[in-house]
């Protein structure tokens, strides 16, 4: 492929061997969340939200237990200004939750940020510069002096207007394009900004080291920010916080290496929405917790209600294939995903012991506000036995036995790759019904009446061609009966080679379901179910559709 | 969050520390790829894809340079079994490129597969079997010793099988859901599979080592793959393959930290289609290399081309976020982003090296066949001066002063956010036409003469408020002269404070533009424009602009 030459990294690896985090496995808490969907998600919409959008959606943050919420650039747009005084005015941030906002390192800037948030109760301010090596060179055309002393002085103006506002907000400090920066330079930039800060353990600061783009292996970046973690002065006062981006689409795996290497707190959004590729996806990252047994520390128990609001207000798309929220992430076509699945829903039911260890499904769609139903077993030309056996078993209450599943299965498979497309439940019930269940032609059988004496006698009144005509048979049982008066009658041989029937409960009525399998003089197996409100009359039913279906009346 | 108990690690680790592979940066040459888009792929869509669609794709992948192309599992469908089969008899394999066929390790499946593929010049055939505690718990109820022969037995009847019809294809073996298989008895059914085939040197094995489910963090599954490869018999007759999958949102690192763990090939799909979450990106995956600068060995450089064949034939969408082929992942809206890459491709011109170094944009949208018109710079309520700049200046011409630009920036910001909605590059234009360019009202200049003498002298005929008037100045230059005439006649007071122009190139009649700022009595610049024939009418044009927009007269 033309022009990969004109690429080279564009990162750093640390100054000395930082990989300690290799040897941890997970983690046993969450993070410190802050969401971002209201500045970098927000900003990166083709429409950004309005002021009630971006209001709603900050209820909806709140409610599923974000502390820390980037609200926007109050001091870059007039929209922002105004969401965040509204917030403050109308007294709509709980205490428990801290509103974020960003400002640049530019006087006029910061001083506009601190009238924003004039009056709240818990801020951060969030001060940023970009120090990479290409954003010096090519955007500021500065040196690695004035972009630092850029950022102290931003740091020495934060803490004057603090004082001149009487206020004690804690700060935090961004090396915008850290994953572009040198990582020495990075770390004596932060660490300028600390010592400026002076923080206490009850005033931390935070230090976020953005991938604004994300540039290297996350192997690498866990790396660069073990290294930031040991070296950054007065690190018990400081909240070492990370904010993925998705260029490589190694974002989850960037925060998730990013904690084991020492971090704190994690920047995201919901869906992953934000620039380009997106921030981290924080919806991921708290479910990968959760399957692991970690309690994510967010309420994210109705995925699609969240869906709905974020599709709704943002104008996005919720991908099919995004991790626990997409429409076919539970999704199971083949045949024998849903085989494994419908036998480890069995056996989880068996178990009782409540664990999630059903293969294909990495958690229990319910667990997050998705069903089963439509969700997990889907059926299509791969599908198989098992998975529509599984629905006619889970929806409609036939429990077929496995032979005639396998019938079914290679029917319903042939319908679905002939019509090109996915059948619903009922498409699958009715594909059932039509082709096996009380079928009556050639023969429809009109009377059956059993004497039972020396074995069971039948007398049966049958309707063939417009024939109406009354046969008789003896056999072990009633079935035996029947069967044993129509082979006799027509001249047929065949074998019963399965029989089973349950009760049946369709709405209020309880019927019967009734299921037989004949194997006929070829050795080939025909199935046939008889559904009635009798016993008797179901399996008297399943042989003559069984009968009827072979073909040879 | 309710129910994160019920869940607990699925997956086992190494039985002794292999994380060597941490040491490592980046690797310097492209695995071998194997694309299971047909098979995996295409079981996983609401509607698999038909024969038509799938020869087509086929065609596509060959193009691009696939070298393996796993077909689908002909012995469990009459679609594949027929899809193999025409690529066969129609003679659509090239020479250079291998099918790959899966099968179950069982008898009949096996033989079925054997003849799909027969005529085949290369081919490889996949025999899997799960492995995993949770199948041989739930779904086989077999111990491991059942399972291990299950697999021994299938590559026995492989050889046979080979022998049989006298080929010699190689083969591979998966144990499938390896990320929920003990470690190391996934090496000792690997390792039995390994004696019973005999790799040599021209006939190696392929051991591929699926994250069916994925279940780990990313540095957890290249441990795996570390001591796999490091306890695999016959290694140096081994090509260790992947196969992962994205239910954690990781498949990308997954193959990436595997391939530096050892992993010699990678199973994956364009555009990270498959079950559920998907398989592994494979575009993300090359990409991530030409970024790095190394070649590929893919050919992406028309992305939109495969995106239309894509969506059409599989008929998913390729998600706006996802890494190099989203829609939305060169967009810049924001105003710093915007200014830098503008910064950046100036930067870029001016360097000629080649070299691809620009902020925000993680390689050349045009090396993948897009375009930045439409792509990158993209104008709503968050742009700034920058990218309104940027637009203006690429698309038609415009090389605005610094200062003009922002006050366009805040006009254009405006109208996005009042409109709720995105701006054309065409809207762009028409907004800093209609507001700066060529004002005639309330003043119209009609006829403008200079003679030159001691200074400059001006005699203008101007129409205000319908009444025509003509008005003498003197000044330094042609500008200094209208503009004193203007002062002196209608008494008002303001200082050029900025003038520029340049030629203009619209169509195939030059024109020029001059730009002309003005500062009043309050301090309060403002801008017009004048575009004209003729340089001189041009700049006073812009002047008389400004003038009318002042609001003063």
């Amino acid at each position: 492929m033309k022009n990969f030459e004109h690429y080279k990294r564009g990162y750093y690896m640390p100054p000395e061997k930082s990989t300690k985090w290799v040897e941890k496995e997970y983690v046993d808490k969450a993070p410190i969340w802050c969401s971002v969907d209201l500045r970098d998600g927000n900003q990166a919409l083709i429409v950004p939200m309005n002021l009630d959008e971006k209001l709603e959606f900050f209820k909806e943050l709140v409610r599923i237990g974000f502390k820390e919420i980037e609200i926007g650039f109050p001091a870059a747009s007039e929209t922002e200004y105004e969401f965040c005084r509204t917030l403050i005015e109308k007294d709509m941030i709980p205490d428990d939750v801290t509103i974020q906002v960003l400002t640049q390192a530019r006087p006029h800037i910061i001083k506009k940020t601190f009238e924003a948030i004039d009056g709240a109760k818990n801020a951060i301010v969030h001060l940023y510069n970009s120090t990479s090596y290409a954003q010096r060179t090519q955007v500021f055309k500065k040196s690695q002096e004035e972009i630092l002393q850029l950022a102290v002085d931003g740091a020495k103006l934060l803490n004057q207007m603090a004082e001149e506002h009487g206020v004690n907000y804690p700060f935090e400090y961004s090396p915008e394009s850290f994953t572009g920066t040198e990582i020495d330079y990075a770390l004596e930039v932060c660490n300028a900004v600390i010592k400026e800060w002076k923080p206490t353990p009850d005033r931390k600061v935070i230090i976020n080291l953005p991938a604004t783009v994300e540039m290297s292996l996350p192997h690498v970046y866990a790396s660069q920010i073990e290294y930031m973690s040991e070296h950054l002065i007065d690190r018990e006062n400081v909240i070492l916080s990370l904010h993925p981006h998705n260029d490589r689409g190694c974002g989850v795996a960037d925060a998730e290496l990013g904690i084991l290497a020492g971090a704190d707190r994690i920047e995201g959004t919901l869906f992953g929405n934000g620039e380009r590729t997106g921030n981290v996806d924080i919806i991921t990252l708290a479910m990968n917790m959760f399957t692991h047994g970690v309690d994510p520390e967010l309420d994210l128990s109705d995925i699609p209600k969240l869906t709905e609001l974020y599709e709704r207000v943002t104008n996005m798309h919720v991908y099919e294939r995004s991790p626990y929220t997409g429409k076919l992430v539970f999704a199971a076509f083949s045949g024998s995903h849903q085989d494994a699945i419908a036998k480890g829903m069995k056996y989880r039911e068996d178990q009782g012991d409540g664990m999630w260890t059903v293969p294909y499904l990495p958690l229990n769609p319910e667990d997050i506000g998705r069903k089963y139903d439509g969700d997990v077993i889907r059926i299509n030309s791969q599908s198989g036995k098992g998975g529509i056996g599984y629905i006619l078993q889970s929806k409609y209450g036939f429990d077929l036995p496995a032979k005639f599943r396998e019938d079914l299965g290679y029917t319903v498979k042939d319908v679905s790759d002939k019509a090109h497309k996915e059948l619903s439940a009922a498409e699958v019930l009715d594909i059932f019904q039509r082709t096996y269940v009380n079928i009556e032609g050639p023969v429809q059988m009109l009377e059956c009446h059993f004497v039972q004496g020396d074995g069971i006698s039948t007398e049966i009144t049958i309707m063939k061609y417009g024939e109406k005509k009354v046969y008789h048979g003896k056999g072990n049982g009633r079935l035996d009966a029947v069967s044993n008066a129509i082979k006799k009658h027509f001249d047929i041989d065949f074998k019963i080679i399965c029989y089973e029937e349950h009760a049946l409960q369709v709405g209020s009525n309880s019927q019967a379901v009734a299921y037989v399998g004949l194997e006929g003089k070829d050795g080939i197996v025909t199935w046939g179910a008889g559904i009635k409100d009798d016993i008797i009359d179901a399996s008297v039913y399943a042989l003559i559709s069984a009968i009827n279906r072979t073909g040879v009346l």
